[in-house]
């Protein structure tokens, strides 16, 4: 927990950097809010229940659907309403390696502008987060759900289910690879023709490929567009470098209209894949009945990058939280340590004192145990000089100090080491 | 949240200054944990659901059954075992000031630790996070357990469940007053008598009466035993004057053994009732199958403590928590002003960029209306002299600095706005 609380910290700490305002929503939701337009594959991992009332519930399966809820619920908050949200989330899923069935996710999301800078922001805000916590050797892989959607028009696609089944299909291109793409674009009905015609756009590798073949086709025209601009503004913010085109990212969410983003690592440890996704979903606010407005925004998965700092080494160290353990040398000089405890904790130092009937030497054990870095050892004999002992437990070095100096010496050892630290 | 924030930060610092470390449980348990020792009342409560294995599961109503679990599953965790835990639970109650269907606990436990030191240390860490939210006008009131089953056993109940079935009714006393709980006792199946002989020793006021009148009952003698302990070492932690004893307080969970404590408002807010409560729960850890390992705690209300906070008026401003908005004067230096504020967000200045099309007055009404304190202009005459203008916006005053000293001149003024409102 200790890791992990500084890892959100870091994440925290830039997502207000970049002006971002916290806001939370309940762990569950009606369950119509949760499946407006999740899909049928997220509906299916859905934990769902009833209420004592016979309400339908579920837990939330992500942190932007709820937050649709909630802005359509309240539309004359002032835009652009930026928030963020660390917290849990659910899904009834195979647990594997940065993968379980709660998990937190760290959102960002820009509410009320249709201008892809705000898109460009959260991508660039995520980015800025993860190398603040050292991962660097990411890409940031970008599509529009446009291009897409002329993707599957160009085969003659027009039903709006069928596309989005045609758009769950191709997200799922890494992990089932072509063959298995293809026989999910049978069962849903395309012919051989149209799967080999999907095919021949997703082997698309550049913007500019992808703007001549599909330039009759308006939407997907209207998404290059979009892509063009996403690269432009990327340059302001920095990030350009980070921008790779692939034309085959579709993301498994029935939810989004416009451009959308992977960050997947580039380097061996692939297998973790996405740490961080999202992209535009102007009209999820709409379906939950306030008039449309546009929203966009990026979560990071904070399983996974635990995950990818651990294989690093990057992982912050667990480190005692507790600057000092306050021992009793005999059992009658208890209620004195707890006083000297008390006092210390008076001028805010992490303290902890002995509340075991053990002896000194297992106290010291403990202290050393939990990395304790310094103990204070009560004595009878020193208390009677006005003193107490100030044990450094790395070193074993033990000191003689004044009761009214405890607090000073403390507050100096701790910048000292905090500054070692550093 | 950004209150609700700084509230629980206030919570989190003084657990941590007590020797707390933070520790974390998932959201729903199995049935079987979660139902093992919580009694009918709560188990009503809970919000019951199957996974898609077909596994009975339940959302956690309180922080303290997982913890326990946890525990049991992993019994050779070093003792003292000091835990906190500030998040949410769920209960399917009636919604009222300060009390919701899903709240936030903030609670501490020490695990492994028999002598009442640790039920004090606790009492005294939840005294001194509650002082310095600024709440002081609260007592301790105190019983134990222990001196419950005497007086049930005083009037011949000798069986387990009658007597965590009068715990209940007990518990509901100021709720549904005597006439109430005396209903409540007789559907139990209590005689008239024993329901009398029990409210007589309930209108004892003091330990020393409970001590003569139980004295002969080896369960209530323990009890006070522990009780007059519980006041002599609260002496040391400097809380005795907290403590109130008060022989009708039951607590409504069936998993409490010892000593228990309720938090409560003395002044005319008492409505809101208890903000803070908790005791000792030996026996609950070995029903998961460890060994008997004994506990004790103490959970904080947060709801209930924001809405003390709200009617004194002591709620933290939510503040805005950016420091700075680039603005465009025309549209031409918008991305200018992109590129400003990545390199003040570089510096780790909180800072918001404009990424609207308004005009320059629409984005200085938006800056007010966030009560965002200082404002970039980023204007072309300007910036052809390598400035932009700083606007302070409670002010109005407008000063034209060079580019590159917008970093130091936002940390400075950053500084003395802080300072001031310190």
């Amino acid at each position: 927990m200790i890791a992990r609380e500084r890892v959100i910290r870091i994440i925290k700490d830039t997502f207000e950097i970049y002006g971002f305002l916290p806001m939370e929503t309940p762990a569950f939701e009606r369950w119509e809010v949760l499946t407006k337009k999740c899909g049928e594959e997220i509906k299916n991992q859905i934990y769902e229940f009833e209420d004592k009332a016979g309400r339908k519930l579920g837990l939330r399966f992500d942190l932007t659907v709820p937050l649709a809820r909630v802005i359509a619920s309240h539309p004359t908050v002032p835009k652009p309403f930026k928030r963020y949200c660390i917290s849990r989330v659910w899904r009834y899923e195979e647990p594997q390696a940065g993968r379980f069935r709660e998990f937190w996710q760290a959102d960002i999301d820009v509410i009320g502008i249709e201008s892809l800078h705000a898109d460009v922001e959260c991508v660039s805000c995520a980015t800025e987060a993860l190398s603040r916590l050292g991962i660097n050797d990411f890409s940031v892989f970008v599509n529009s759900r446009k291009v897409l959607e002329g993707v599957a028009e160009s085969v003659g696609i027009e039903s709006e289910s069928v596309k989005l089944s045609v758009f769950r299909a191709i997200d799922k291109l890494e992990k089932i690879g072509e063959n298995g793409v293809r026989k999910e674009l049978e069962e849903i009905g395309l012919s051989a023709k149209q799967i080999n015609g999907i095919f021949e756009l997703l082997r698309l590798k550049s913007i500019e490929e992808a703007k001549e073949k599909l330039k009759d086709i308006e939407v997907a025209a209207k998404g290059v567009e979009e892509l063009e601009e996403i690269y432009r503004f990327a340059r302001c913010y920095g990030i350009e470098n980070r921008l790779k085109f692939d034309i085959s990212l579709a993301r498994g969410l029935d939810y989004y209209t416009g451009p959308i983003f992977e960050f997947k690592l580039i380097s061996g440890k692939s297998k973790l894949g996405t740490i961080s996704a999202g992209g535009r979903y102007d009209n999820l606010i709409a379906l939950f009945g306030s008039k449309p407005i546009p929203a966009t925004g990026i979560s990071l998965g904070i399983e996974r990058i635990m995950e990818v700092l651990r294989l690093k080494n990057k992982l912050p160290e667990p480190k005692s939280k507790v600057a000092v353990f306050v021992a009793n040398a005999t059992e009658e000089m208890k209620e004195k340590a707890v006083e000297i405890g008390q006092m210390i904790r008076r001028h805010s130092i992490p303290c902890e004192v002995n509340i075991t009937s053990r002896n000194l030497r297992k106290q010291l054990d403990y202290v050393n145990r939990r990395g304790i870095p310094y103990a204070l050892i009560v004595g009878e004999r020193e208390l009677k000089e006005g003193c107490v002992v100030l044990r450094d437990m790395a070193t074993g070095n033990e000191i003689k100090i004044k009761t009214d100096e405890i607090c000073s010496r403390l507050k100096g050892a701790r910048e000292t080491r905090n500054k070692s630290l550093e």
